[in-house]
Order: C-alpha cells, then sequence, then structure tokens
C-alpha cells in the first residue's frame, strides 16, 4: 500500500494510543475548486440535527481539471487524513466516505478516485464519490435526492434528479468550454472587457482601475502576464466583487458581464428542468431548486442569486428556491 | 556559465573540428505558440533575394504563457543550438540573433528573454527580441517596419507602425482574455458548442460529430476530461478546419462561430489603424496589410482571410492586403 509521500499524512495513526474499541465515525468531504472542506462525523442510523461534528478540516482545490490529478489526490488525502487526526480516530474507525467533488464528470473520473480510496482505507469501508453538486442538493433538502441544485462559485453546474431517481446535468465543463456564469466566466469577462477597452476594441469602462486596483498592477499592459503567471482558476474567480461593486456604480459593462451571467445560470438551470421535467407537463409544478456558491450568496445591490430565480421564475413559477440550512463550508 | 539541463545542447560545438576563421552568421526565429522556427543565414550588409539560408531548425511551441517559462527557453535554445549545428557553425560564429516570439507583451518580458541570451552568447552578438507580430509585418514589406499586420494561427494579435515609428497593437492576450478571433478562440467556441447542444442549452450542430470524429471520442460527455488533459493551446487549435468543414456544410453553429471570428480580427486590425491613423485623416489612405496565420492562409471555400479584409475595406478601403512572399515556416 504505497501512497504519496509514501504516506506520511496518515504517521498520526501510529502516534495515537490505541483505546480499545473505537467509536465509529464517517467522512463526508465537500471538494470545490477555490477549497475543500472534510467533516468527520460519528455513525448512526440517521442524521439528527444539528449534525454532531466531531472535527472539521479545511484545504484548496481538490478538482483535478484545475490543479491536476496528483495535486488533487494529495490535497483529499490529507484533508481526511487531518480531519480523522482532528477527531482523534483512526482509519479502522472509518465505516463510510462520502466524496462529493468537483470534475467528477463522467463515470471514469468516479472509478479512479473509488480505486485509490480502496488503496487508502480498510476493505469494510463504504465509498460514495459524487460530483459536488450533489451534495449541495442534498445539503438543502436534507437528503433528499429530487429537485435542482444550482452551484455557482469558481466553477457552475446545474444537476438535477426526479423523484424516480433519473438525472441531468448541464453546465460544469469549465473555463475552456463556455462556464460563463461562474465566477471566473465573471470575472474572466471583467479582464477581457480591460483589456479591450485598452486596445480600443471595445468601450471604456471603470472595471480598469477598479481591477487593476485589486489585483495591484499600474497598467492594462501586465494584465498578459499576470494572468498566465497563475492559471489557477479561483485566482480569477476572486474578482467577482470588483465586477459587482463597477456595475452597482453603474458602470455599463460590468452591468451587461452580470446580466449576461445570469442569462448563463439560468438556462443551465432551465435546461436541466426541461430535461428532467421537474416542472410537470403544464411547467408550473412545484420544484425544489437549491442555490449554492459565492456568486449566489454575495447578498450585494446588485444580487445575482435573486435575479437568476426571478428569469427561471418567469419560465417554471414553481421554482422554489432554497439556501441551504446545512453547511459545511463556512 | 549554467545552461539549462547543463547546456548540453551545445555539445555539438567541442566536437567540431575548428576550421580556421568560422563564416559569419545571423540568426533569425520566429516564435510561435504552435512551432517556432529558425534560420541561420549567412552575414552581409544587405539581405539578398532569395534569401540564402545555411540551415533550418524547427520545434514546438515557444511561448511562455501557453507552455510556462522554463519550457519556452529550452525550446529556444535547443532550436538555436540545433540550426547551428545542422549549417556548421558555432556560437562564436554568430553576429546576431533576432529573436521574433509570440506573448513578448511587455518589456519586462523582452528583458527577460534578452538577459537569458546574454548568458549564451558571446558578449559582442548583436541581440535582439520583439514580438512575433514584428517579424511577420517586416516578412510581408520585405523589412519596413510600416503598415498593419495581423496574425491569426493558434493564438492572435494585430500590429502596426507608422513610418515615424509609433507602434500599437491589439488582441495578443491569449485565450483567457478575449482573444476570440484566433485558432483557439474558434476552436474553444466549436466545443462549447457541442457541450451547451448536448446540455440542450444550444441548438444542435454538426460540429458534436465532426468535433468527436476528429478527436477520436465517443460521446461529449468524454469532452471536459479531454480538454482539461492537456492544456496546450496548440490542440485545441488545431480543430478550426473542422469548423470551416461544418460552416462550409451548412452548419448554421458553426457558420456564426466563423462570422464572429471575423469580426473579432477584422476589430483588431481597425483598433490598430485607428490609432495609428494608418488611414490617414478621411480614413481612406492606403496601408499594407500583412496577413500571417493558419487562420486566414487555409484558403477553403470559407475563406476567413477574405471576409476579414472585406469587414475591414468596409471602414478602410485604402487596406492593401500582403500575403508575404518571404516565409521561413514552411
Amino acid at each position: 500500500m504505497k501512497r504519496y509521500r509514501n504516506g506520511e499524512v496518515w504517521d498520526f495513526e501510529h502516534e495515537m494510543q490505541l483505546r480499545g474499541v473505537e467509536r465509529e465515525v464517517i467522512l463526508g468531504l465537500d471538494g470545490g475548486t477555490t477549497n475543500t472542506v472534510c467533516v468527520c462525523m460519528p455513525f448512526a442510523d440517521r442524521l439528527p440535527d444539528p449534525l454532531p461534528v466531531l472535527a472539521r478540516a479545511v484545504a484548496g482545490c481538490s478538482n483535478h481539471n484545475s490543479v491536476g490529478e496528483t495535486a488533487a489526490r494529495e490535497t483529499l488525502e490529507e484533508v481526511m487524513a487531518d480531519v480523522l487526526s482532528k477527531s482523534g480516530s483512526t482509519r479502522s474507525a472509518v465505516r463510510a466516505v462520502c466524496l462529493a467533488v468537483s470534475g467528477v464528470n463522467h463515470p471514469t473520473d468516479q472509478q479512479r478516485i473509488l480505486n485509490w480510496l480502496r488503496d487508502i482505507f480498510p476493505s469494510h469501508v463504504e465509498l460514495f464519490v459524487q460530483n459536488d453538486a450533489v451534495a449541495a442538493l442534498a445539503s438543502g433538502t436534507m437528503g433528499k435526492l429530487h429537485g435542482c441544485v444550482l452551484i455557482a462559485g469558481t466553477g457552475t453546474i446545474a444537476y438535477g434528479f426526479t423523484e424516480d431517481g433519473r438525472e441531468a446535468r448541464a453546465s460544469g465543463a469549465g473555463p475552456i468550454l463556455g462556464d460563463w456564469g461562474s465566477g471566473y466566466g465573471i470575472s474572466a469577462r471583467a479582464l477581457t472587457a480591460v483589456i479591450r477597452a485598452h486596445d480600443g476594441r471595445g468601450p471604456d469602462t471603470t472595471l480598469t482601475c477598479s481591477v487593476l486596483q485589486a489585483i495591484d498592477l499600474s497598467s492594462p499592459d501586465e494584465l498578459i502576464g499576470w494572468t498566465y503567471a497563475d492559471p489557477s482558476w479561483a485566482r480569477i474567480a476572486a474578482l467577482v466583487p470588483v465586477v459587482v461593486s463597477c456595475a452597482e456604480a453603474g458602470d455599463q459593462v460590468a452591468n451587461e458581464i452580470l446580466l449576461d451571467a445570469v442569462q448563463e445560470l439560468a438556462s443551465s438551470v432551465k435546461a436541466v428542468v426541461q430535461r428532467l421535467g421537474l416542472c410537470g407537463q403544464e411547467g408550473r409544478d412545484p420544484f425544489p431548486l437549491v442555490m449554492v456558491g459565492g456568486v449566489l450568496e454575495a447578498n450585494m445591490r446588485w444580487d445575482i442569486g435573486r435575479e437568476v430565480i426571478r428569469c427561471i421564475s418567469m419560465d417554471f413559477p414553481g421554482v422554489l428556491p432554497i439556501l441551504p440550512k446545512l453547511r459545511i463550508h463556512s
């Protein structure tokens, strides 16, 4: 059982005193493109409310499409070791592991992570690997997989389930493949607007001053170097609040970027709702829409989440927006 | 003088028999995002036509924004060593080196490459480092830096010079910053169209079949993994001929992608021409426009280059398109 860095993240287990029979625990992990949160909870037949969290650990990006396979796996392994160590447990106490990770887009992604978890944990441990959207939906519906979820953080995805178990998704394809409503998409369009204004290909915008100030550059000429020096998606996405501020202050370019993002996000949800028929034959049936992620939750005066709901409810008046109560992200 | 991989690319110099006084040579290099070509020519006060090329060497991408600093420098050093070795010369025979490299966007980029060339070549060697657009312009105007050049290959840039030495550029900002008329931009939009059709967020398109076939995938689900497995810009840009074929066969989505690309490319040129006043006060003065790169030179039935010229000449009827006769790319 050879692990990365020779498995030293698990060294704490040798040092831990064995205290007879260990309490059984489960691990739940929410892996995003900006950060990854893992909690350790006591195993129980049903989840009490509030959840009794024994320990919580946080790490960086675990989306393999953003940081590469090796870095993503190391992050996942480290955060699981960290949370077990904090809770005073070892891997032999683990009853089940549920990983909900962004970047799990295809059965092969799922299988790759499962194989690798199988190497880490004893064979009796139950393993679950899903796209993080599945966990986000469950977090808003208290565990029931029915309805639709929209995540818009650094990345974006819409995911839905019918009561009889059919599922569908839209977006979640990353920055190259048109996730224009994501935090990354909004920020990349803002950076592009700065370049275009500088070139004389686009209108002047207050984004120029605000963006340069936010990232401590003195001229748009320096933006190209800044952008490609570090390809991390989260670093780009961090500019969303700058775009929102400019739009709130009346900048037309920033405003259009946000309006377009709203259309993009709404269209992802609509595509999922339509394909699954969540809205019923007449298009008016109620269905839950769980909304998660920094782009939707910022609640500024220019409220992207509110506008997305408005846009969806024009086509599907039965939409029931839910901002999850259960959060493992702080 | 410590070089990458301990400088073994220059080992041939030790093995080469010294044949008394070496013939003086100059090195000219065109570094693109797909490939890099270096030629070695005898030094002469003026360039004869045709150019007496002693040797020619080809390597991959030397744009540091695409492949990173280290890989770009290694490529540049290797291709220069290769061409000198082929021409039977050593570095002590070199009189001047002119590097025209994509990704040189800021004086700091230029200085970094100059410093590093200084380490490689003896101190008497004259060194020139420019954006590859400068060499492309000169290649169309037989060395005179006047007029405008549009490159559209894997990346795109428009660059212009006035007779009195003022210069301006537009685009050349890479895929994240809105070079939508580039080969990469066209292909990324085609991939996005496939994902959108698959999600139900966009119209059906024959791009789905054609793109999947071209990259040997069986379902759009696999596109995300394919895209992020290798972030090389050139790999994505290689799909342009697929988009052109679909547009020629009547696909509306592909057609719109190409029409948008034409607008983007034309707008870059127009911005440069306007800022430099190349078109004169009335906007009707003649000026040369050198057009270079796979996107403009493919000359299919759907001829992107021809459409770009048509679009520019509506605003600037004095545009004189030039397809360079001098080519160091084959």
